[in-house]
């Protein structure tokens, strides 16, 4: 048989890629399922980012290009960053990338093997899952529902060591919607820099919250240790477009771009064409999507809460809501499983974003309309309604829980 | 200052890059350069590839898919396969992805740091690329002038130990152009068998060849230890597109697929469509792309031949010629630059490919037209004619090397 690398046997991948398989085979044999596990919005990608690349295509821009990307666009972030983080960073801070590739290359880029990664649990799987295979000892802290799943600088510290290299934030949180506090965030800017490591502070929801997250960017502007790590994603509906950027040191930025060029050459210029559109896109023509994702979110956190076994906090951003399902008896998956198999409804396992997610569930409110929330409510109550006699609260409720 | 990983320090990305952004910089300076430096087809990618590409963008084919691929796309790989190799793999060997990402997935899945990799020197770029910023041992194996560039099965013999993992070969070869025996290849599967390793069998350039090569993927289907990569970059025109495939055995081509889902989630649904288009692209429709890109082969290397200090032999394959300069008494880099600076003709040095091409030079004819080549050679003479009294034979001419 094959021999495989040790970096091959701690491959996982992101669960949720296998459980959407899972899904989509359902739907196939006929099943009707309303969606909640995969943070997509269904909305559709802006007309003028398609139109600019159908027109770069028309161009003939389909050839190589810069590893760092297109000069324009990174002219363009960075007129971005000063209007979105306050500053304008240098073109040389400034790589485009696809964003899940930057945590890869990021974490490769700036941690050996042994060495120590501090990251949220719960927390968006691609942490764990490059710090396994790759070999580095990731090091979790716990996100807890009685902070309001907000991450703690008291919390980080307890975790520092002399191996620490990188602490990874992510504000607005997924999977819980969570925006760190400003406190808490120098706090932690100041550890890292007793410490010497960077931060990557993942802010592909930073658009989608009520509330301005603080960024730990304006405490050194990208030029010591902090790596903004942006996607066009979630606020552009480009999830499948695979476009983002990170803004860094420029030592660092440098290296990224040379593992970008040795893993990817660059990227397609077309599809940069589109990015160069998005970022022109006017606040208010998102402002209606935003409108849609507030009442969903409203719908679906009302819904949770009257579930026979769950409640579920009122989020501060992202698109997820992360149910606590402890009153029902169920383990994480078996309520997955549950909900997929009786409700038609699928939820993802809280687990799938880390040990601390075990007694919850995340719901994408991305792809599922108001109609779609309640209908989804009601076959879960169907389903749970037994289960009611055992909704034990695990705490007293306190501000921001929905009692 | 920042902590960088050992893998950030041992980052060399492809030199090529760093040399195609000197040359046009010194385009945007008002210089006229002639491009001989990148193996990037000035062809248009084919109209019904951007169409499908359009289309699906229309259609909203913009969020995340399955990693492994699409699975038309996937079904349309088997189907190709078995005209291209004489076999059709199961969709469970078949993965889409970035074909240079390809090269890392493979190496860094089935290699361990430490762990030995044969590969062709002078050889394309990314091979040694990865292996130095992931840590393995890097076993060349020349790639020789008076075997016509060929591989051979002997040279490979002599680096195999009990620490081999992975052989890689590339035929047709960048940057040579030539193409493999049969009869070295059988024995080169045979000694990956006696050893119980792989075999990356890089066929990006297959299609660019008047004689089709015997793929060593013959021996196993793609069962056991041979895995190909294939990219719609060179006989596409789709460079830009960043899209190519794996066929692997299936226990590898999962472990890639997980891969690419932890730093990539998926490759663009639109891009996809794209490929999907680009496998039905009739012969006979890319028929007048080869014969002008063999109208360039045979005035290029008959213009390097009149050339004082420079002899080349006629290149199998690819869209490469790679030029003997050792007797205008310059090193490779020294000449590469006096070409760019004198001649206004930008060629790549040899070295960008190995130690083994110190003394050589790498001129891609895809993007030169006949006339801008007999141009180029022009003003090559003029800057040459100096030095022509130190055109020193190295060897006898010997068939398939013009004297």
């Amino acid at each position: 048989m094959h021999q495989l690398s040790r970096a091959a046997e701690n491959l996982i991948g992101q669960p949720m890629f296998a459980f959407l398989s899972q899904v989509k085979a359902l739907e196939r044999s006929g099943k009707k399922i309303i969606h909640f596990e995969i943070g997509d919005p269904h909305f559709e990608t802006p007309p003028q980012v398609v139109a600019a690349a159908k027109k770069s295509l028309d161009n003939g821009e389909t050839h190589y290009t810069d590893s760092m990307g297109l000069w324009d666009l990174r002219q363009e972030i960075r007129h971005y960053a000063e209007k979105e983080w306050g500053f304008m960073p240098d073109v040389g801070q400034v790589l485009v990338s696809p964003a899940n590739a930057l945590i890869d290359f990021t974490i490769r880029t700036l941690v050996n093997p042994g060495e120590e990664i501090i990251y949220p649990d719960p927390g968006f799987p691609t942490y764990s899952a490059v710090i396994s295979y790759a070999g580095m000892r990731g090091v979790p802290v716990p996100i807890l529902e009685e902070n309001n799943f907000r991450m703690r600088a008291h919390d980080v510290k307890e975790k520092m060591s002399s191996k620490t290299r990188l602490i990874i934030i992510n504000s607005p949180n997924n999977p819980t919607g969570s925006i760190m506090s400003e406190e808490d965030t120098r706090e932690i800017y100041a550890l890292a820099k007793r410490y010497n490591c960077s931060i990557l502070t993942d802010e592909v929801y930073r658009s989608l919250s009520e509330m301005k997250p603080f960024s730990v960017s304006a405490l050194d502007h990208c030029h010591e240790r902090t790596i903004i790590l942006y996607s066009f994603s979630k606020i552009f509906a480009m999830s499948g477009w695979r476009l983002g950027f990170a803004i860094a040191p420029q030592s660092i930025a440098t290296k990224l771009g040379l593992m970008l060029e040795t893993i990817l050459s660059c990227v397609p210029v077309f599809t940069q064409r589109g990015g160069i559109a998005a970022l022109h896109v006017k606040g208010k023509e998102l402002t209606t999507r935003y409108q849609e994702l507030k009442r969903r979110k409203d719908a679906l956190i009302t819904g949770l809460n009257t579930l026979a076994g769950v409640r579920c906090i009122y989020p501060d951003g992202a698109f997820y809501a992360f149910a606590n399902i402890r009153g029902t008896g169920l383990s994480s998956a078996a309520f997955r499983d549950l909900m997929l198999d009786q409700a038609g409804v699928s939820v993802l396992d809280g687990t799938a974003f880390g040990k601390q997610g075990e007694g919850f569930a995340r719901l994408s409110y991305a792809s599922a309309t108001v109609p779609m929330i309640e209908e989804a409510i009601k076959k879960m109550s169907k389903v749970l309604g037994a289960s009611a006699k055992n909704k034990v609260p695990l705490f007293s409720p306190r501000s921001g829980i929905i009692p």
